[in-house]
């Protein structure tokens, strides 16, 4: 047995882009373990140097030389990065000479913006839309209907909080959440109040048992937790969806990320940054 | 004056990786103006094709050949995208095989789990950061403030909500937020409730023209937007900090993303996934 590969992501601004391409690339070795440490805001020679001295370190206690995912725009602090003992994948030297012809334009080294730092619009937006969601999980209102992009429906612990939430930072969108109550599942009608939005409301199902499993462990041995309770609710909650003809998904195998994608999609929405 | 160049991120999941590097690259371009969409979940031959003709499409419409992002997985959907008129950016067929030498392994086809799809307990982990902020944004309590792995602290509209949220959303990190009132700006100890939890503050400071602004927009007109009442409680508030040696950060010009990770770093939080 050798020793778990240790990983390096490495930037000088939050990590996330060389996390997440990182994650997809690694992905495609299910079967091997390895070992992660995120260096953000590397962005000093010092900084870098020290980054260099890691990972010789952990290629000598490893025995094995470390793989560094690099997104690093400065090319002074890249070229320190290079140095260091490490199998090396690296965004921007990749990609950016040939983008460079594509575009006929030389490529400014902007560490500022890369992730939309600084852009007040842009905060301002999804703060104005995680507002929405905030104000709009306490209770539902008229007004609050009105003014969403997008109603999710769906009983209780279906997944509707954090995908609203998503939406909201991801996207800007102004996504309300709609329970579905046994008073609500009862009629074979809409609930009255979302019926004059019925245009803008996305459905949300879950298998029974995982929403068992959710409820057991806020409500443990209650009705409300009962996988005869859940698969009543789920059954009744698809009939409504489909007798009105509402789009939905199915949550119970989904990412948070996936699900928002997918009703931006569905609904057509327009994100707002 | 050409017309700008449209981009193409496409992607047999959720598109987020496509657009995340795509950004990062295109920002180095911040003169050029491009026209940008995304498509996501483009798993059939019979999508991608699709995807293919619209890129045709786009490129005769403005005479530039489109620039495409491409994270896609599976091989014979790649292909398909191969043959599209556009310059393209391919991260699996760009760095896979060199990763597959350096690992001694081949890689597998897994578009499942890429972004942690169907990870049952990093959605549960997810879901729990979640509703600990979503529950603790209602009121303060000693239990949540105890079980907190973080508590942020700063005046009214200093950023803490969006900052927990993204702290629970992205790295299951419960964080709790503790909002300095003028009663607690007045004394010169710390809030009574948070006093014994000292050592899991963090504090969040803001430019007090930009705090203005934001608090117009909730309050228009108000003593609470007014410049000096948000100078001398932006003042108060970080003499609090420094009296203490509590670590703070000033959120004026960080986005939610590099506000969260200077937190994960800076109070060395375990990220929980």
């Amino acid at each position: 047995m050798t020793a778990p590969r240790h990983i390096f992501y490495i930037s000088d601004r939050t990590g996330l882009t060389a996390e997440n391409i990182g994650e997809a690339l690694l992905n495609q070795f299910g079967n091997l373990e390895f070992k992660r440490s995120t260096f953000p805001f590397i962005d000093t020679p010092e900084k870098a140097q020290a980054v260099v001295e890691k990972i010789s370190q952990a290629a000598t206690a490893s025995g094995q030389r470390p793989i560094a995912f690099v997104s690093v725009v400065n090319t002074n602090i890249r070229s320190i990065i290079q140095s260091a003992n490490a199998f090396q994948i690296n965004f921007f030297d990749t990609f950016l000479p040939d983008l460079e012809k594509e575009l006929h334009t030389e490529a400014v080294q902007a560490v500022q913006g890369h992730h939309g730092i600084g852009d007040t619009e842009r905060y301002d937006a999804r703060m104005e839309a995680v507002n929405f969601s905030l104000s709009h999980d306490d209770g539902i209102s008229d007004k609050n209907l009105k003014e969403a992009d997008v109603i999710l429906m769906g009983v209780s612990r279906s997944g509707k909080t954090p995908t609203c939430l998503y939406l909201a930072m991801q996207y800007g969108i102004r996504a309300a959440n709609y329970p579905l109550i046994p008073d609500d599942l009862e009629s074979s009608d809409l609930p009255r109040m979302i019926k004059p939005y019925k245009d803008k409301i996305f459905g949300l199902t879950i298998q029974p048992e995982r929403l068992q499993a959710i409820r057991q462990e806020r409500r443990p041995n209650s009705t409300y937790a009962e996988i005869r309770t859940c698969r009543s609710e789920v059954a009744d909650a698809q009939a409504m969806f489909k007798r009105h003809g509402i789009p939905f998904t199915n949550t119970t195998d989904k990412s948070v990320e996936e699900l928002a994608v997918h009703i931006l999609q569905a609904c057509k929405l327009k994100r707002r940054f």
